[in-house]
């Protein structure tokens, strides 16, 4: 069942980054700063809302998302990720969507998400691509020197 | 001459911001947050990097970047503003010269700036495109409907 994080989700919620293997150390740290921010300032003041997957009391994957400064309406996924015991029984699918719905309530008429565009990164693209997202656009060499920056918007 | 700002800058920095006609009131109010996070922590600490060009004491123009969270090397170029009195006399160009060489002494390898592109912005493009930035991506609505993001990058 996807809701809202309680205050004590935090520790679940960097197990699940780090179990994916898709984040850096450096990432990892970055969602639980997110975190932090948010538990001190609540999600409008913050800035980063969170959903949870959780299921017989099992915190199983977590999305976050913001409204990005100087627009009207445009949102940035900043991470979706399922723990990786939990992967493949559409637990990513359905957080993405009940994401979508609460942007939707919260004004939001476009969803941003960023990726690598490196071959380890191809399940992630194609998560995205089979979510109704399209890429729209990439920046070379962003991440560092061979490793792109991918750009998938999606019109809710 | 550029030199890093004044602990007393902050002012005549939201004043050449407001003077140029090209931010909005919530731009304005974006670089005045930048500038007291940069007053508090610093350069390095707050992220946000400035310079200005004075003559006579009077503040012409200033810079703001800082480095992207994640990457290596990639440096946003937030902000470049040139009193409405000054411009047209390469203001605005020294200001991009010394902070692409202030990012270089940073480590930075890429540069990146954001832009609107809505035809009233075609000067500013006009400008990043003279600097020797190549317009690498687009995001359709980004700002709102009918008024993309337009993304240059240049490799230092």
């Amino acid at each position: 069942m996807i809701d809202s994080p309680l205050s004590n989700d935090g520790a679940d919620i960097k197990k699940v980054a780090e179990s994916t293997g898709f984040f850096s150390q450096e990432e990892v740290d970055c969602v639980a700063e997110l975190w932090q921010d948010y538990l001190e300032k609540g999600a409008a003041g913050s800035g980063y809302y969170f959903l949870v997957d959780r299921q017989d009391s099992k915190l199983r994957g977590f999305a976050c998302f913001g409204p990005r400064a100087l627009t009207e309406g445009t949102y940035d996924l900043f991470w979706i990720a399922v723990d990786k015991a939990f992967q493949g029984q559409g637990v990513g699918k359905a957080l993405m969507h009940e994401a979508e719905q609460e942007i939707k309530r919260l004004g939001g008429r476009l969803v941003i998400v960023e990726t690598s565009g490196q071959p380890k990164y191809e399940p992630t693209r194609a998560f995205y691509h089979a979510a109704g997202y399209t890429h729209e656009a990439t920046l070379k060499n962003f991440y560092h020197e061979g490793d792109d920056l991918v750009i998938f918007t999606r019109k809710l």
